[in-house]
């Protein structure tokens, strides 16, 4: 490959400024930048309230007996915290985790789960094994942003299947499944996040749970459940997990990011041991084993601390922000604007009059200083225009209330250019386009 | 797919006791399991003397004073250490970074790093985004076993390039580069360990370096350099990295596993900047960010703590190692036997007299109460069967001569055999077999 031959290709993106272009993988092609990241650069400046990122309040833990605690870790286990570990993670730890799973009715042998770095690298590592390039991939419609960018590193044919309050659409899930059998292509998984989903704040009923799981099971399809805020629940009843319906046909994603800290990386995956076993390697490789020193600090954590109470007084504050979230929408959303109220979880997936275009909107909405994620980066097909995920996890009540103030004037500002000059949507509202990169 | 169809596979490996053996990926079945696995369990009873894990004396480190920092970093640091941080890493760090590798003579700007979970995701991310299945990867041989793991699970033409005492054959890596490039198989990269090669014990010289320097510009091929051992070195002197004398071809992969913890698995990938953005795509895909409790550590440490100092103190304890091992092997190996020296490090690469097998060996030198890792893991083609790879990072030097000891009782004992049964290396001493994976 000659500089020459590298100026015949023009029109490569990127083919002028990067020397390696023609160097890489295929896959490669499915990385892309966030379009709204330097939106996100400008949403951390202070002066904005931020509704965007998926950051938990980490504040509220209690800080000094946490650094008692990784104190201990060092000076009294140290020769094997410091040291390598195995890939599939902590033995005691992972026994520990399956008495945390008992929390949402899961019966679990230690064997059968590996820890990994966040729930993220589970789906990668989930994604690796099973993901051939043009695989398909079913998943909610809107879904988990950076999921779909997983997906579609590994070159897999994403597609979407739509939600209602009640979750997703049992009966479009299994036209999505027979209409891809006709086409010859495997179905390597259906990936769901059924708890307070991300970013639609809908959790499935019972009774579409037990439909989903039968649709799967008369495909034989795998289930992804992904399941971060299962135990962030401000009010209604707990579901039964996928994974506890399931016969050996669900991979179950838990996490300590969201009822712990995102900060130590501790997530896992419980999976049939067939497939666990491929995970393990895949991690081996991915990075030879996970961190041991964050891995004995939350077994420490989970011996030691009342992290059920801690539990409890995160629901507690998350619960007041999400009402406070609900309420400053009920009295202020202009008419026409609709919105999910989720019992749990994180947040609120909001959508706007008629004509309307979130990603269009945020400019504005940054001058107002409020930032959101614009729909369209929950879609892996350029869907989700008039819509946006609002966050009440990370800022306090009066922060969301002053927040959702200022969302309003963009939007009433919107209503204004709309209604002066039409539809605020762009030519584009087809086709792909890159999802939106942000936290989770 | 049925349960009758996969039924009719009876050929296909495990397909009747894994009920998902249809479903996996290509890449999934260059992931398999080590064949001394198992004899590895054996080799941690405390009984053996082990001279096959590449694991550092962490518990060489000042104990108190790190469970001291640990507790700072979440008191006074909390609520970022235990957020969630940016992909390609926490920028105070990528800056210590590069001031640490100043002391390699590498001059590196901040935004050109990536932090990473161990060099080994650096180079998983690499492989990631540059290696499409069937891509070559040249590689030394023998070389770091994870590596050949992670090249053949992203389905690439491992080959290989002979060493000698004074590094890679620069000529042969000439000729595999002309070869391919006649078949039309592009080389992704050509992957080396210069300093004191895992497991070869080997240092390239300065000639080598400038000779292989030129041959893989003349063919615009990538370097990738990993460098985890670099700062170990108990005499000669240093030579100069091949990033150093490279015109934006060369990744670096550094690490701090080996002078501080592998359990804190900080590691990072130096590269051309284009690279870098590709690769902070792919780990954001793979694990969203790194722990940012780890690396606030970690950036603590490199700004509080004398750790030039705690690098000479590792030194003068593994040069002591080193001296023991190639001492005992100096007096005690049997006629035939031949070893490198290494000058830093942590790794001795050994070669038995003629028609002795090293793993078919492995079961008697356990029984003798000694471990070593068996040279055929070290190569993607079989080759390696008169050879082993002895550590001398963890054991004390005591226990390194009694392991010498042990082990040579073994080889006497194959020599018995040998001259009373002719050759113990087996009929299939040719053709690929799986590596066999262990510690770094």
């Amino acid at each position: 490959m000659s500089a020459d031959h590298r100026e015949q290709q023009p029109g490569q993106q990127g083919s002028r400024i990067d020397p390696h272009v023609d160097r890489y993988a295929l896959r490669a092609q499915g990385m892309v930048a966030s379009e709204v990241r330097a939106l996100f650069a400008v949403a951390s400046r202070p002066e904005i309230v931020s509704l965007a990122g998926g950051m938990p309040n980490v504040a509220a833990l209690p800080l000094e007996q946490i650094g008692d605690l990784v104190k201990d870790v060092v000076s009294e286990e140290g020769p094997a915290a410091l040291q390598y570990g195995s890939a599939q993670g902590d033995p005691v730890l992972r026994e520990q985790l399956c008495e945390y799973m008992t929390l949402e009715g899961i019966d679990a042998a230690p064997d059968d789960v590996i820890v990994t770095v966040g729930s993220q690298q589970a789906l990668d590592l989930i994604t690796r094994v099973f993901v051939d390039p043009g695989d398909v991939v079913l998943t909610e419609a809107p879904t988990y942003v950076t999921a779909i960018n997983t997906f579609a590193a590994f070159q897999a044919d994403i597609r979407h299947v739509s939600m209602d309050e009640g979750g997703v659409d049992a009966g479009e899930l299994d036209e999505a499944l027979t209409r891809a059998a006709r086409e010859g292509k495997p179905v390597k998984f259906f990936y769901t996040i059924p708890n307070f989903q991300n970013p639609g704040g809908i959790t499935m009923t019972a009774e579409r749970r037990a439909e989903v799981m039968q649709v799967c099971e008369r495909h034989d399809v795998l289930v992804v459940e992904d399941n971060p805020y299962g135990l962030l629940r401000y009010d209604g009843q707990a579901q039964p997990t996928l994974y506890s319906q399931g016969r050996g046909n669900v991979i179950y994603l838990g996490s300590l990011s969201k009822t712990l800290s995102p900060g130590l990386r501790i997530g896992w995956a419980l999976a049939p041991s067939a497939v666990r076993a491929k995970l393990v390697l895949a991690a081996e490789s991915a990075m030879l084993s996970h961190s041991t020193f964050n891995q004995l600090v939350v077994r420490r954590y989970l011996d030691t601390f009342p992290w059920r109470e801690q539990i409890k007084t995160f629901n507690t504050m998350y619960g007041e922000r999400r009402d406070a979230m609900l309420s400053s929408l009920s009295a202020l959303m202009p008419r026409g604007c609709t919105w999910t109220e989720p019992e749990g979880g994180f947040f609120v997936w909001a959508t706007l009059p008629e004509g309307i275009d979130a990603k269009a909107m945020l400019p504005r909405a940054v001058t107002e200083r409020v930032a959101y994620v614009p729909g369209t980066g929950f879609y892996a097909d350029g869907r989700g225009r008039a819509s946006m995920r609002l966050s009440f996890c990370y800022p306090t009540p009066e922060q969301i209330r002053e927040g959702v103030r200022r969302l309003v004037g963009a939007i009433e500002g919107e209503l204004d250019l709309r209604d002066t000059f039409g539809s605020t949507l762009g030519p584009s509202a087809e086709g792909s386009q890159a999802p939106a990169a942000d936290l989770p």
